[in-house]
């Protein structure tokens, strides 16, 4: 039983060292273990690159048979852009798996490791669940409501400013935030911005691999960097393609009402109902489109009025408040844009999860509590 | 010099149990070895009553003779409301007495020490100096400038908000900030704030013996325990009696521009001149009224307008920003006014000093960056 905790968290890491390129496929790792000693291991590099386990196969060789493979996610069962793994691991001829989790699809969930016992493999689940849940948060999240993890960033002065009254905002937190928020960056599927941010900052909103930390450079190659999807609600259709981020590398979708102008090839057009109330382009309607676009975790990076419009609709699963030590006064431009609360029990509570310091700053990470 | 650590350690231990009822005096320790042996102890506890050493030379009775005494503040050499403690230990026949720091007062620094040594007396200063320098941060910089150190206590939500816009603020903070509060008042001279926060709230600003954490309840009996003098800004001569604080045991010093009124016998007037530039009283003048009346440390809550003119005119020694799991939107009031910048480079930035996690809320020590 050791042993199997030992080989999973192996597992684990491999997993982990697809953080940055696996989007929309989730994170996997898989090592084959055979009379105690590590036979085979891989992990699942890229979308329509092999699987973990066919990495993890193919370096075990012969050696498979009648080995035991640890897997951080329940093998598929289905054909997709590669066969089936679980079909892989019979051929192979190993003699037990160990899934540290099932498939998150309720639909799908369990087949892949009945089809394996079905061919007579022992199989077990559930080890080091917690771990595997917590690397694929989003990706589980997404198959299970078929909406991303959404996780704002925000960034403000003590006394919770993010810009002067005349919109100067530069450099508020240090360098140490700014290297947190590329790896955050890095490491969604999509990052999400208004139209307000757009014409206000004209922003680059992309990941600059030689801000990244070090230790993430050196397994992270500058040629696989993959750039986030940048996505823009615009429902006044005021963006236009002079803005920074269409001449820079990587895929803009414009969340809108109406197809509208031209666009470079990058870009495409996401249309979206309004809300009724508020006449504002509907964001549960926007992330269900994300969703259904793969889109596993997104990272907001936004102003006070989308920021806001997220938390006060309760779709927000994570907070991510870098603060930097400084005060601006209450003439500099707030925070968030929520509604006038009259009764301080309507006021939003947050579980705090993480204190961190990053240099002078510091960064609470948060829950907001349903 | 092990053994002088170790014997000054246990000197400013004893010291800071002082720390809630020597104001307006220092807090100081006193430890007496002969032989490697502990032969007497103690600290001063109150004004009026015996200094360290005298307790110390008391427990030690003859076997102070050749002993080494270990204090943590320079004895005094003048006739205040005792004797002067260097002639107690000359008188005592002590043959060696180890300071970890001078007198902080430059015109009487270092002449007990010497009259020790005149006498045949082994004399040291400066054993573990930055602890000592620490206990009586208050004391020290009112000998050195005249005027109290600074401590404004500030409470906020995440986006840096006091209160909704109809004023309700009750509870942002959960109980182990309140009582941290409780502790940061009860170790406090004197407690400022302004007549907007006595008109708006009507607050006690009293410290609450049952509130205290249970460790320094079990160190400081209910019997004694002191309230800090409550000092009220009231440049407009608004504040009456009826306020809430008058009714509660402790002094008030009101600050204003005109003695007027009838009071009750605890309340005095502090009578300051005005700014010409902005109209209000000066607070350099009320700083250098408190030191002379003897306050070491201020720990100041009051409202964004008086906070935020201490730290703009450079007032503030350290800032204790609690900060609550929240969010109250922009439309809630503001934690502090302050000019209106033009330039980031104009904002002030502070230094973090210490950060604790204190329940589900969070504490950040501060220091204004010069």
């Amino acid at each position: 039983m050791q042993a199997d905790w030992h080989w999973m968290g192996r597992a684990l890491a491999l997993a982990r060292l697809g953080r940055f390129t696996t989007s929309p496929n989730p994170r996997v790792g898989c090592v084959i273990v055979k009379d105690g000693q590590l036979v085979g291991e891989g992990y699942h590099r890229k979308a329509g690159e092999p699987h973990a386990e066919v990495h993890a196969l193919r370096m075990a060789g012969d050696a498979a048979r009648g080995a035991t493979a640890y897997v951080t996610l329940e093998p598929c069962s289905h054909q997709g852009r590669t066969p089936p793994c679980a079909d892989a691991l019979i051929a192979a001829g190993v003699s037990r798996v160990v899934a540290a989790m099932e498939d998150p699809n309720p639909l799908v969930a369990g087949r892949g490791l009945r089809r394996l016992a079905a061919a007579g493999i022992q199989v077990a689940s559930g080890l080091m669940e917690a771990d595997a849940l917590a690397l694929n948060a989003g990706f589980v999240q997404r198959m299970r409501t078929g909406r991303p993890r959404v996780t704002v960033k925000l960034a403000a002065s003590l006394d919770g400013r993010t810009a002067l009254a005349n919109g100067q905002s530069q450099w508020i937190t240090g360098p140490q935030a700014r290297a947190d928020v590329q790896l955050g960056r890095a490491q969604a599927c999509a990052i999400l911005t208004g139209a307000d941010t757009v014409l206000a900052d004209d922003p680059a909103l992309n990941v600059r691999w030689a801000e990244l930390p070090e230790s993430v450079r050196e397994q992270y190659a500058e040629a696989d960097l993959r750039q986030p999807v940048r996505v823009i609600v615009d429902g006044q259709q005021r963006v236009t393609a002079d803005a920074r981020l269409f001449s820079l590398p990587g895929e803009i979708w414009l969340a809108r009402e109406l197809a509208q102008g031209e666009w470079p090839a990058t870009v495409s057009q996401l249309l979206l109902p309004r809300e009724p109330a508020s006449g504002k382009l509907s964001l549960p309607a926007l992330l269900d489109a994300l969703g259904a676009r793969g889109v596993n975790e997104l990272w907001v990076e936004a102003g006070r009025q989308l920021a806001g419009a997220l938390l006060s609709q309760s779709l927000v699963d994570e907070l991510l408040l870098y603060q930097a030590p400084a005060l601006m006064g209450e003439a500099s431009q707030g925070l968030l844009s929520l509604p006038v609360y009259t009764q301080m029990s309507q006021v939003p509570r947050l579980e705090l999860l993480e204190l961190r310091q990053l240099g002078q700053d510091i960064r609470l990470r948060l829950r907001p509590q349903a």
